[in-house]
């Protein structure tokens, strides 16, 4: 039963949101000091052994970007390894992945997973998403986030009768979870209505339908097994985790009704953990859009395939329901600081799974949490990281 | 002794150059090819579980990079977990490290570690290595490469005598060594005369003593201890690694005749590998610049502080001499494609340790071979990895 190889015992992260005030390293300080708080017998910064970085821009690309080689210099502990790990949209759950993988090598007892990103210091149209594309011969062809989304949406739509509404309602959910949750990008109720009424994007995807730019950090702490009790008697364990890669351009796809990466992904994640999808007590998973989180559910196995818009406008998602789905307010309303964004899933996962959630505390039946990124190219990879509280 | 769970089974690379007539994806496509026929008992591509890509660019920036989710796609096996890791000069060699953990985790037994870079796509002001720093309100300050290592070769001259004729002379090796490697970008023999001639770029660095910016793809693959037999009667064990940061800014430097992070990454691999500097049949070094290779091998133990520059010029690290470094050509002669140059520094040395390097066999007296990047702003991160066919 699970890998259990290896301990959270520590994870936070910085209020997310339009950080102009912040530089990437004081947002990296922001999100170390915030974990090394978090370490319920006390930590000390000098026992991080080695790092792992997520960050999607980099050191590159005209801007004051951060890397592997930078960030133990800002904030305070220069000289341990530390290494960017970088996989479009999951780099943070992947960054978590790798820097388990570490641990779990022997190598390294205590490894520092942290997730830095900036979306808005430049315009929009110098921006990161605008420019991920922008120069190859066929992505760059208007291919934008929303465009490379909306088809899923229709072709979703026109086979199981999915309504514009039932979109709206994981927006409505999820920035309701957000008005919950102190470190989300937005902290207010929408209504229905107002999501339908935004302006379109993308035909059906509206403004509302679309997470924000924002700007944030994470970070999480990962101990040997055997050393876990010297930093918390609560610790949380990685079950196991799974990626997967699928062609990334969009008419090599089988389908425009799931997501292939999220589904192998998965596959091996609970093949890893021995947990299966109803034993998962909630999930923090990838909702760029409000189709993704639709295709998400499905696609994760909590429902059945053409069912994920029926069960989002019913509630079974929502906090108290069959199977809570992004209690932080997801992407939608927490927000969307790429790098950061895998990480600060894993935190709300360790927080669901220890209680430690306040308001929007879900109810802990199998002490099982699952958290998910896709993206890249075509949605092109994705990665899913299982957490227990079940030791082995 | 050794640090010895994984297994190096196959290398490859392509000929490195000015590759405007291939994609990345062709590229990648070429080292893969070239790593899979390389595998002694035979290897079908289908037997790759999970991939490590090194690439500094990735897929933002305005061109047609490369990234963890679209190399499986593009080589033939899509599927695999594949994850980018990116660690500035030292990117290759930190996807060998990180890939060596992922294989000693138990996750995955079979990982294939591949390097692709583009250098010459754009013009050098659009280029990569003029935008790395640019937009950042202190790096901004025309810190291009030689600039920032122009200072270490007038100290080093000033402490300790260290001559333009001693720093040509490492030209000079790196390229009579090139002229025996048929993937070296520079394949002919230069004079000291016309190093000491070529324009200069940065005082005392001139054209010659720079490393070409060069186009190329490089490829590994790394099995568990158990299985390696299944592959090769001849493995070459990964004895052991290290990696260390540094602070990044030029005014934090303690001194100007030597880098503090491959120091530290070097004692960290010596003690992992239990292997000593005089243990060290030959080396892969970080040569960016005629300079940088005296740093390095004083650095690395090879000779007292302040030698490097005597050693040189008298053969003591040529092929025949006591400690060959660079028996590829290194960076000045076989390029610097940054996300390969690693992975084709670790191919150098198994070829060098399975006594199957041709023309530029080193004579293998321990066994051990030492491979080494370093770089960063303010060469704030250095990776050493050591190899070794002995067993433990």
């Amino acid at each position: 039963m699970g890998w259990n190889k290896v301990a959270m015992v520590g994870a936070g992260l910085i209020r997310m949101g339009e950080l102009f005030d912040q530089s990437y390293e004081q947002m990296a300080y922001g999100a170390f000091k915030a974990v090394v708080d978090s370490v319920d017998k006390g930590f000390d910064p000098s026992q991080v052994e080695a790092a792992i970085v997520a960050t999607q821009r980099g050191t590159l690309w005209g801007q004051e970007g951060i890397g592997g080689n930078t960030v133990p210099s800002a904030i305070g502990i220069a000289g341990i390894p530390c290494t960017r790990v970088e996989n479009a949209c999951p780099s943070g759950s992947d960054a978590f992945r790798i820097g388990a993988m570490v641990v779990a090598s022997g190598v390294h007892d205590v490894v520092l997973v942290i997730g830095v990103e900036k979306m808005r210091d430049k315009s929009t149209e110098e921006g990161l998403l605008s420019r991920a594309a922008a120069g190859h011969p066929v992505y760059n062809r208007g291919e934008t986030a929303p465009v490379l989304f909306a088809p899923f949406a229709t072709r979703h739509m026109h086979d199981f009768g999915t309504t514009r509404e039932m979109l709206a309602s994981v927006a409505v959910k999820n920035h309701h979870n957000g008005a919950l949750d102190p470190y989300a990008h937005f902290q207010s109720e929408i209504t229905m209505q107002q999501v339908l009424d935004s302006p379109p994007v993308c035909h059906p995807l509206h403004l509302l339908d679309c997470c924000p730019q924002t700007d944030g950090a994470a970070a999480v702490l990962l101990v040997s097994a055997e050393r876990a009790k010297e930093f918390t008697d609560k610790p949380v364990w990685v079950a196991g985790f799974g990626v997967a890669t699928d062609h990334p351009y969009m008419h090599e796809k089988s389908s425009y009704v799931g997501l292939p990466a999220t589904t192998m992904a998965a596959e091996r994640a609970y093949a890893m953990s021995g947990v299966s999808p109803d034993e998962i007590d909630m999930a923090e998973v990838h909702d760029c859009f409000t189709i993704t989180e639709i295709l998400d559910i499905e696609d994760l196995g909590f429902v059945e395939k053409g069912k994920g818009g029926i069960a989002s406008i019913e509630g079974e998602t929502a906090i108290g329901g069959r199977i809570p789905v992004n209690p932080s307010g997801g992407l939608l309303a927490k927000g969307h600081p790429i790098g950061a964004t895998g990480v600060a899933q894993v935190t709300e996962c360790f927080w669901q799974l220890r209680h430690e959630a306040g308001d929007r505390q879900i109810e802990v039946r199998n002490g099982n949490a699952l958290q998910h990124n896709v993206g890249g190219r075509g949605s092109g990879v994705a990665v899913v990281n299982i957490l227990t509280t079940n030791a082995s």
